[in-house]
């Protein structure tokens, strides 16, 4: 049947299907569909208000990309917004080269042609040593994504601070979002769910403006609009739990249709209801606000036990 | 290795392990600790008090049999407490028989052992008609189940109101628990989690001593006492989601162990800090509380249905 590929919108030849609302949509239809959620997702939550400046967290994923091509067409009709983006270099070899290496060309052109400036950042220049490094002398003992996942929130605060941003917008996106929520879910960490990431007042507030889009979704935009984005996986990440959570959201979806949507909406309603216990205190050395039952932030922590242990070592052996 | 087969506690011969704390028992230690386990919820949980007269909802499945036969000793120990039981029999032909018939055997060999009066209820008398009538009526559209949710709990409550009894236990183990609260949760429902049972003020109040008891040890124990119980499934349900929740959170367990039990402890904790919305009405046929949209509760809705379809069909057809 000829239908069956036409555009619902406006009758041009479909390229693309909505998984869930079955509309099928042409080139230029499937792109403003997603634009479009993505504006009002924004605006439902109040993401921006005019006078803002806003860090982009451009990991060089498609999730990434993608934000900088939406909030810089947004920024063309948004008068007073600002934008900025931020890469953060980690410091992971992977074979001959950096693993951040491809990435970074990747949001050099996004950045480019959207006319938004690019800063890197590295964890080599901002807790003394690459990820690496880190690694190498057994910190954390655990999975190296736990010291990674510290030190980029912490990086995107520092860079945001630098630049003058009072707002970082990351790519997370619906998918993300409700694994996330399911892990806390089934470890019954309510008060994670309910923390809002505005707590503490020197953190930036941060936005997710993707976190209705499904990474289809995303994928689908970056292919349409002709984007290259990072493939290769990072060589430390093998999060068993994610993958599992995200295997079991996905085998959710058939029997509870708009499961994560609804695990979306389920985490709004309780940050709606409950209030989050404000208790931190301030780091002893850096003064960054941590947990109250801490006297050292973790990035602290990790930078202190890295200097001592480096020491132990011969000088610029850890690197 | 000999050790292997030991109990922990006494060092007899070791029956049962316990497969998150792989702790080993004994039979008599397997049913002491999984009465003592029961015993510690419900004191948590201040569920039962002195002078209370608790109807136990029998189905006559393991869980229930348990039931009595865990809260029957306990009635020996503590004082001014008073049981009963209550099988529902839902008027659900299995081939020949009913459904119900084998299950009632069950029922009444565990309440004689322990003096726990039995009464039963059935649909036919309380509702107007068998289940099986319903369902050849087409009522309710979907799964019976739903009709028969409705009318398990109506009959209960009817039950303990007629018996005198303030408080109804229901045999809902720690699986059960977990499932529901999961399916919530990938529902969006943050009011049913959070809704409790005691909310109008003539339902009377359910407790669910099993409800950190896993499936698992709820078997263990039954079979320990050499009980019997019902083991074929209604032949109206197949509850798919459910199915496939029970299959997810099962995974789930392998990647972040303690899931059910965290899940649990994610309601009680939900419970605790958020209020229920108490918005009801009262139905304009029998006066029960029922959801602030409705001007009939559901058991008003069916059995009016169920009427109104009887009378367009010949005399006594419906039966």
């Amino acid at each position: 049947m000829a239908s069956t590929t036409v555009c619902s919108v406006c009758g041009s030849e479909a390229v693309y299907a909505d998984v869930e609302s079955k509309v099928k949509y042409c080139r230029k239809c499937t792109l403003r569909h997603i634009y479009r959620k993505v504006v009002r997702t924004m605006k439902a939550e109040k993401m921006l208000a005019p006078g803002d400046t806003v860090l982009i967290a451009l990991s060089g994923g498609k999730d990434s990309v993608v934000l900088v091509d939406i909030l810089g067409r947004l920024t063309r009709k948004m008068r007073g917004l600002k934008l900025l983006a931020a890469t953060i270099d980690e410091g992971i070899s992977a074979g001959e080269s950096s693993y951040r290496l491809e990435a970074l060309r990747f949001a050099r052109k996004v950045t480019q042609e959207f006319g938004v400036p690019l800063h890197v950042f590295s964890y080599d220049s901002l807790f003394g040593g690459p990820l690496d490094a880190y690694v190498r002398l057994g910190i954390p003992e655990g999975s190296p994504c736990s010291v990674c996942g510290v030190f980029r929130r912490r990086a995107l605060n520092m860079a945001a601070k630098a630049l003058g941003a009072n707002k970082i917008a990351t790519g997370h996106n619906r998918d993300d979002e409700a694994q996330t929520i399911l892990m806390n879910v089934l470890r019954g960490d309510l008060e994670r769910i309910v923390r809002q990431s505005r707590g503490a007042e020197d953190l930036i507030e941060r936005i997710k403006p993707l976190k209705r889009i499904s990474e289809r979704e995303t994928a689908v935009y970056a292919y349409l609009r002709g984007y290259e984005f990072q493939t290769i996986e990072c060589p430390y990440s093998h999060d068993t739990t994610r993958d599992t959570v995200r295997s079991l959201l996905a085998d959710a979806e058939h029997v509870i249709s708009g499961a994560s949507d609804a695990l979306l909406n389920f985490e709004s309603k309780l940050r709606a209801t409950s209030t989050p216990s404000v208790g931190f205190v301030r780091c002893r050395l850096c003064g960054s606000p941590t947990s109250s039952r801490r006297t050292l932030c973790k990035v602290c922590e990790y930078t202190s036990r890295f200097q001592e242990r480096s020491a132990l070592t011969e000088p610029g052996s850890a690197r």
